[in-house]
């Protein structure tokens, strides 16, 4: 186990935000949560699940609703102790580490703060390697795990437990949930043991932040080489740079979801269409698929290299368009039809991107 | 403690369908599962708070949905004992009777199936004498007694349990959850105990089923007199006799809403509207309100005297509206604002029966 510092809390909050693709949540919050809790608490231990009990249970944590929403009802706190305690007292078990469902701004602090104020590690994996807007969509469901028992909470007191039989049912029984309480709530969910996170989980996923926060900061500071560094260890590619000419989002079924157009900084007749449900999903040039789920899209400001999550997407803003492969994880039988494109309704093939394997 | 007979029970349904107010569920599918239950698991007792350990644990059961798809998604069974089992098991006690929530042809029977089922003895009391859409619509509201911890269940398996602040809120996420099961399944709220039951609940509900299911039984055979009877012993009144010209029915929201308008037998001047959400709530002759929630209006065929419920009403039917007064016990302090006609949007001010107090 090794202690998490400032240092790398910063760097992880960046390549988080990143790999967030455009979901996650805004970090702003939950970083002045994690730093609040480290005060009142004092400090988390990131573990590797071989240094904890096989058996021992994890418990996951997150914010579930819409960005569009939580950038404005920002999370309390009391809403994910919630979830994780009252899922633990279903369960009749105490946990012995909490893991983060998924890689984003808000999504991979929030389980930090809460490991904080429970005295418990945080476990170096996921389920993701980057934001999806459904809770089935993890690659513990290809692995056959439940989401259920699962439990959602709000900031005010209210607590939902769901025991269901598939986790898709677990989907839309939380989204409705959560539609009636803010939209902008705690969520646990996948209750393991540390042999499963082992054996199903997408590993080291927070090193990874940390390490690839590290090279896009390299970037930030305007160092030489920097940026092609970046593109080198993320098996990544700049695709377009441009200028946001339309941003089209709604706030509709529990999810944000919008259409972005860039129009090409230097060639006015190229543009980039971006479709978005909570994350940036499908991006198309000239109506041809260049980066397609679940490889990852990323904006970042074309001017500071910052990465900009899709509830703060603005008109008129530069920007670069970065495609990254999918955590390697992701590739076994049933991945597209879990989270491809179709299953987000785009009558698209996947177009795997190039490295997406290496 | 007495037992259920099955001449009682054919008396009880009647009297229940009844009171349900056009809601509550049709009773033929329900009757068809306390006979099964009977031969397979034995008799049921009917038991008075007086019997029991003031301090074990009442669970109570209901189907909760549309009575427009609860009619079509009949009932299976395992939903009403699954969530009466998951809410003992949430709350770590065994029950020691079950109780009906509110009164209704399959809402009165349902609780007595599980019984059977269970073991366990039938309390005669509920919480409305009557049949009201929503879960915060009972006396215990009023009492400030909370509807959680409460449960959901379907018949596949599927389980949710709510913890909430407040009823409203209880209300709106079971909503919201049965609106993802399929619209019709079982649910468990307002554990208490054999005390609370006795302080707050509407006693002797259950035996009042089945006494004012002989009297109308008596009418149904065309006793001379007991019409009169009928009327004399409920409190109740017949203010129309008509035949249904129009019926405008939609399922919407988790609910059945419509309006149903009856012109009158002999004088075609007449019409009468009554205005539905799950149950008949307002009867309007001219504009002018006959009869408002929380009095009962009740449809009865006109000539044999059968309840109909909401969702089989049909064009030209002929039929009687009669007008029941409330259980006493609504008549307290916070009726109107929780089951008044502005609780249901209608701005109408609550028109009390001639006997309504009595």
């Amino acid at each position: 186990m090794r202690e998490l510092t400032l240092e790398d809390l910063d760097d992880m909050v960046l390549g988080a935000t990143l790999l967030g693709a455009g979901g996650g949540g805004d970090p702003y919050i939950a970083r002045l949560m994690v730093r609040q809790a480290m005060e009142d608490f004092g400090s988390v231990m990131i573990a590797s699940p071989d240094e904890l009990d096989p058996d021992g249970l994890v418990l996951t944590t997150a914010v579930i609703g819409a960005p569009t929403v939580i950038s404005e009802k920002v999370p309390a706190g009391p809403e994910f102790v919630g979830c994780v305690t009252s899922l633990a007292a279903f369960l009749g078990k105490k946990p012995v580490a909490i893991m983060p469902i998924e890689v984003g701004g808000m999504n991979t602090l929030i389980p930090i703060a809460v490991a904080a104020e429970m005295g418990l590690p945080v476990i170096d994996a996921d389920s993701m390697r980057r934001a999806f807007p459904q809770i089935e969509m993890t690659v513990f469901t290809l692995a056959g795990i439940p989401a259920s028992p699962m439990s959602v909470a709000d900031e005010k007191g209210n607590i939902v437990v769901f025991q269901t039989t598939t986790n898709q049912v677990a989907e839309k029984l939380a989204r409705a949930s959560v539609m009636q309480l803010g939209m902008a709530n705690g969520i646990s969910c996948y209750p393991m043991t540390v042999a499963q996170v082992r054996k199903f989980g997408i590993q080291g996923s927070m090193s990874y932040c940390v390490d690839l926060g590290r090279k896009l900061s390299a970037v930030q500071r305007g160092e030489v080489g920097a940026y092609d560094a970046f593109l080198e260890f993320s098996g990544g590619h700049k695709y377009f740079s441009g200028k946001v000419i339309d941003i089209d989002r709604r706030t509709t079924e529990g999810f944000a979801k919008g259409t972005l157009v860039i129009e090409h900084l230097t060639d006015p007749t190229r543009t980039m269409r971006i479709e978005i449900q909570n994350e940036l999903l499908m991006a198309f040039e000239d109506g041809k698929p260049i980066v397609t789920t679940p490889d990852l899209i990323c904006i970042l400001d074309h001017e500071n290299a910052q990465p900009i999550t899709t509830e703060t997407l603005a008109f008129g803003q530069r920007v670069d368009v970065i495609g990254l492969p999918c955590a390697p994880e992701w590739h076994q039988e049933g991945m597209l039809e879990l989270v491809g494109p179709k299953a987000f309704g785009y009558d698209v093939p996947y177009t795997p991107m190039e490295g997406a394997r290496k």
